[in-house]
Formats: C-alpha cells, sequence, structure tokens
C-alpha cells in the first residue's frame, strides 16, 4: 500500500505511542521528527488565553530549522501557570535530547482537558518510547494521527502531490479536531509535512491562506480553543529550484497546500462531535467582505439551525433569524435564501416549495445553503454540521 | 384563590382560547383588554428581520391609550412579506370592533414558525371566540397565559403588590419563551399589566430598565429571535396620585417591577428547552459594563460550558476558555474562577478543590460561577442554563 501519511514526503519519520495520559490506554504522545532539519511556519489560535504549548510553539517556531515536533493528547496543558510553561518547555528539552536537536528547534502541541498539570513521567517516559519508534512508515504516520485525537472518532489524513518544474512534490497532512472548533482554529492541531524547497517566509504565507479558507472556515460550536496550532514543516528535499517567489511555481505549491487543508477540514466537520452531516453557507451580495464572513459563520453556528439540519428539516426562518441578528447590513426587502439548488425566500417573501425535497437535500452527507443579502458584492462562506442529542452526551461528562 | 395572573390589577380582562393555528389542538389565540384605556409601554427585539406583528405594534404603541392587545402563538408572522403586515393589521382591525375601540389602540404580537402566512380565517374566528370569553377572573389570566405558549413546559406568571402613599398598587405579568433566547429579548412575549397611574413616559423609563436586567440578561442559545416583544399596560386604577417624576413613588414602583420581571426570567431560564437547571454568570473587575457583559453572555451561551453544567461536571477550564475568546480584555495573570463559593482558578494559576463538592454544587436547580478579569472595577450578570440532549430533540423537529 502507498504511503499517504506524514511520513510520506521525504524526510520525515513518526511515531505515536500511548504513555498512560488517557485514562482509556489509548495512543496519547506522537513525535514527528525531520532529522536533516525543516522550514517550518505555523499559526495558532487568537483566543487571549492559551496553552503552555502555544507560548513555547510560537517562539521555537521561529528557528530557522525544526527537526522534531512533539505532542500530547488527553492534556491541554493550559491556565497551568508557570509549572505548565516549564512542562511545555521540558517536553522540548526531552525530545531535543533524543533526536540530538536543540530545545528550540523542536516545536511543541497539546490538546485535551485545561486546568490540569501533564504527568510529566508519564510523558518524559513516553517521548523516551516514541523517539525510538521514529519510523518513515505508513504504520509509523497512522501512529502519529491517532496518537493526537480526542473525541475524534476517526484519524483525519490527506496526501497529494504536484509537479513544480517536473519535480514530484508530496504533500501530506493530518488533523485533530471534533468539538470546541469556530472559525479561527479551534482545538484543532494540524500537521502538515511537505518535501518541497520553500522559503520560510512563503511557506508561512501559504500556510496562513490555506488555513484561513480551510480550517478557519469550519465551526462546529463556534468555541476557539486555547491550543489551536496548525504546523507546517518543508525538508526541502523533493530536489525543486527552492520556492522564492510568488510567482506560478509558487502558486502551484499554495493551490495544492489549500486543497489538502480543505480536505481536512472537510473531514473534520463531517467527524465533529456528534455530527451526522455537513454544510457549506454561502453568502452573496454582503456590503463587505467582513459581512459576508460574520453571516456565514453565523448561520453555521445558530444551534437551531444546526438542529433543523439534523432533522433534514426544511425550517429556513432560523436560518434569516440568523442573519438579522449577527449584525451585518442587509436589504430586507432583496433578502433571499436557498437551500442546494431550491429558493425557499425570494427579495423578503416567503417562496412555495417542496418540503420534501428540500429535506431530501438536507439529509445529504453535504448541503449548501445560499444567503443572499442584498447590499454589495462580496461574499465568503463556512463550513458547518448538525447539532445532535450525542454531541451533548459527549460533552456532558467529558471531564469525568 | 386569590387572582395573581394579568386580571388581578385593576381594569383588566383576559381571554385564551384555541383557534386550530396549533395541529396540537392547544390554545394559541389570547386577547388582554383595558376596557378604560390604559398608558402603555414597550421594548422589542434589535433583530433586523421582524415579525409583522412587531411592526404594527411598535407603531400601535405609540397611542395615548391602548384598550386591547392580540396574541397568537404556533405561527410568528415573520418573513411573511406585504400580506403578512396586512394580516397583523387585520388582526388589530377584527378584535378593535369587538372590544369597541380602534385599531391603533390595539397591539397585536405573534410567535412561532417563521415564514408561513398566518391562517386568517381561523385567526379572525378566534378573535371573535376569545372577545366573547373576556373575563376578569383567574381562569382568565391562565387561559392567556396558556394561549401565548409555544414549546415551553409550563405557564410562567408573577404577581406583586407595593404600597405607595398608601395605596396598594397590583403588578402581574405573563412570559413566554423556551428557546431562541439570547440577550435582548429573543422569542420572549412578555405582558404585564398594573393598575399604577404613572406618566406613558415613566412607564417606558421603568419597563426598559426592568427588562434589562432580567429578561435580557437571560441566554438560552444565545438566539435573539425576529418576534421579542415586552408589553406593560396601566390602567391607572389604583387611585395613587400618577407618578410622573423618577421620585421615591417611581422608584417603589420602578424596584417592584423590575423584580417581578426577574422572577419571571429564572422561571424562563428554568423552563428553557430541555433544560435541567439554571446558573447565573457574575463577571467582576472588567475594564468596562460591556466588557463584563459581554463575558458573562460568552460563558452562558458557550455550549461546552452548558454541556458540563448539565452533566455536572466541574470542567472550569471550558469557563475560562469562553472568556479568552469573546474579545474582552482580561489580566491572565489576575483571572481567577469561583463555582458557587469554591474557588477553581485562581491568578492565572489552578487550585486544587474537591471536585465532588463542585459537583454538588452545579447540580443545584441554581447556581453561580463567578469571574474576575482582574482589570477594572466593572460588573455584569447574565443568566443562562443547560444544554441538554433533550433541547436537540426539540428541535430537530419542531418544524414538521
Amino acid at each position: 500500500m502507498k504511503n499517504t501519511t506524514i511520513t510520506a514526503p521525504k524526510g520525515f519519520l513518526a511515531a505515536g505511542i500511548s504513555c498512560g495520559i488517557k485514562i482509556s490506554g489509548k495512543k496519547d504522545l506522537a513525535i514527528l521528527a525531520c532529522p536533516t532539519g525543516a522550514k517550518a511556519a505555523a499559526v495558532f489560535t487568537t483566543n487571549k488565553i492559551v496553552s503552555a504549548a502555544v507560548i513555547v510553539c510560537k517562539k521555537h517556531s521561529k528557528s530557522a530549522f525544526i527537526e522534531a515536533v512533539v505532542v500530547n493528547s488527553g492534556n491541554a496543558n493550559t491556565c497551568t501557570g508557570k509549572m505548565g510553561l516549564k512542562n511545555a518547555q521540558t517536553m522540548c528539552e526531552t525530545c531535543a535530547q533524543l533526536v540530538n536537536s536543540k530545545p528550540n528547534q523542536v516545536l511543541v502541541a497539546s490538546t485535551g482537558i485545561i486546568g490540569h498539570q501533564l504527568p510529566m513521567d508519564k510523558i518524559n517516559t513516553g517521548i523516551i518510547l516514541a523517539a525510538a519508534q521514529l519510523a518513515n512508515s505508513q504504520k509509523a504516520g497512522n501512529n502519529f494521527a491517532q496518537a493526537i485525537i480526542t473525541t475524534d472518532l476517526r484519524c483525519k489524513q490527506a496526501f497529494t502531490t504536484v509537479n513544480i518544474d517536473g519535480i514530484k512534490i508530496s504533500i501530506a497532512g493530518t488533523v485533530k479536531g471534533a468539538g470546541m472548533i469556530g472559525p479561527n482554529m479551534a482545538t484543532t492541531l494540524c500537521f502538515i509535512t511537505t518535501d518541497a524547497s520553500i522559503s520560510k517566509l512563503l511557506l508561512q504565507k501559504a500556510l496562513a491562506d490555506a488555513v484561513g479558507n480551510s480550517l478557519n472556515k469550519l465551526t462546529v460550536d463556534g468555541h476557539q480553543s486555547t491550543n489551536d496550532t496548525a504546523i507546517i514543516l518543508a525538508s526541502g528535499l523533493a530536489g525543486n529550484k527552492p520556492i522564492t517567489k510568488t510567482g506560478s511555481q509558487y502558486k502551484k505549491f499554495a493551490a495544492a497546500l489549500s486543497q489538502l487543508a480543505t480536505d481536512l477540514a472537510r473531514q473534520m466537520a463531517l467527524d465533529a462531535e456528534g455530527a451526522t452531516r455537513m454544510f457549506t453557507v454561502a453568502v452573496n451580495c454582503a456590503a463587505s467582505k467582513a459581512d459576508a464572513a460574520k453571516a456565514a459563520r453565523a448561520i453555521a453556528n445558530y444551534d437551531l439551525v444546526k438542529c433543523a439540519i439534523h432533522g433534514g428539516d426544511p425550517n429556513w426562518g432560523r436560518i434569516i433569524c440568523a442573519v438579522g441578528d449577527c449584525g451585518v447590513k442587509l436589504n430586507p426587502n432583496k433578502l433571499s435564501c436557498s437551500i442546494g439548488n431550491i429558493t425557499v425566500f425570494k427579495n423578503g417573501q416567503p417562496v412555495k416549495f417542496d418540503s420534501k425535497k428540500v429535506s431530501k437535500i438536507i439529509k445529504q452527507k453535504e448541503h449548501t445553503i445560499t444567503v443572499n443579502l442584498g447590499m454589495g458584492k462580496f461574499s465568503d462562506f463556512c463550513f458547518g454540521c448538525d447539532l445532535s442529542a450525542e454531541y451533548v452526551r459527549i460533552n456532558a461528562d467529558y471531564h469525568t
């Protein structure tokens, strides 16, 4: 079987093991390594309260080359004060020693419960175990993907290639996140590897753009976590001429990365806590890009819309209610709404439609809600998922 | 039994009947009348999309005297275009004829599904039936309270008296609303009667203040509806010297009204769709009043906090995550949080606590979450309720 995990691009090793953070005994510690050193770029949560891992990772990501990323699941290392910060640093130090690197060349990410100190004895032992298992295999990549998840039901991985000047460049990624997801990367940990040769500056731009149009367009519950981190490592081993300008080579790479990130975002929507289906909200004719984005997000976040979609119910009034309530400019006499290709509300007036047909559209694995604000020429979109009783069950006792 | 319904203050008649809007056959049309004419004040939703009933009611509420209020449940008369507007006017006209009044002396309110035209044949027949049953009894008041509810499990009524200059003044109210409730009065219909003699201007001020600190402090799902309306009618029949200044008489009246509105808001929180308990979020030491209100609302609206409360789970990390994510100024090194009287997070550091004790506090019918932002001297609060699987079940197929 062809390797399509994060170890597929040239130069990467991975491992994922269980060290006992999760009571279930499931995998909870992972390392990604690039022994030859990778250029790195990263984007982080904008929540004002951030994990100690985010603080340390932000600092280290400025290093010219990164040799490893160490990740734990089951504990967010957030709201853990000075001891939390020290523990995040220790994770980098322990990992650096084992992969013959420096602490500031190791990135770190954590996800899980907030407000508990990391069990450092287990984590240090786990890092030693994982480092010993680092391998270039598909299995190693799968183990990494498994070790970073929390309430996710499935590992979410994607792989693509792009041909630049006759050279095949590979890009692979894995993402975790099932709840506490709002635009701007909530409880999302995303790790992408590529063997492209590209400047650190352009790698950062490509990542920010790709995440902006994919992971940041996804809302499960509107909750932006304290730990969101997306990291890309570029080993430069593909042999392409280094991409240092925003020309056609860059555009090809950026487009492939963007498509990969969208693939991951869609997988997340479908694997969201309790979700049975996903949807895209497209908002057109807004007075500004910001208004279009705000309205799309408001609809995708609206519990009553999400419940109606769960029930396969063409209750479009809730969509209009969400739009009216979110503070964007709109023309009530031009406001229109379609579900799939069926118009349900046009120019401020209800339209007769076949509710069975619309219900069928909503019950698909994916559908699109289109809203026209009747104001201007700007558009934007958002991905969402339905809200089920299962979401509540999952989140009513995650702690205990 | 003493009458404590909206017909208790002197001068009011009420009725509530079934006219067939609701398929269940439950009561769905109500009239409140004040044959001697009442001073009226009202506050409305700030959603940009509003019910035709809200448009008409806003206009009529400017009349010097109001003689009736006609209300239907089961249909919101929202997103219904010109026909919807005509139908809301017709409701006032039909009612005015029957109570010997003028259309602009009749207020109107609707609640229910959005985007469907009112069944005007049923409604006109219903208004005739209800007008014939108008009575001053407790039963009539109860019928009114029953006819305005939708997914509410219970009628929500409150009654109080206040002595002003030796004269007993009565205030009574009923409110409906179980979902689509966010601060600023979402899917809330509230009707308050009083026999106080008070100027229209001061009545408006007292209502706006009372609602601002009660119904507007309640969030069930953060959804502000298109139909929210709170109306107070003052018959002036108590015999007190008219209240025309903001002196001690006004203060006494306003305090009693505010207490009554808070009573109704608490009843709403406990009767919210699927809710099993309520909570108050108190935010202190904010940089501004607006920041305090924003943070309190963000916490009360946060699905993961609401799920944790449903599970009796002291997962305070989600509270801190909500605060960090809501855009208010905060000092991470002074940020603190208590659940009930137990501190769980202090000055940015986790605190050891007895999680069984905290769980017991959360499982009470009501508890308070206190958050200190460590910035300034401003405080505010918000009422919320837990999020249960039942909320999803109720809202996944309300339409069909």
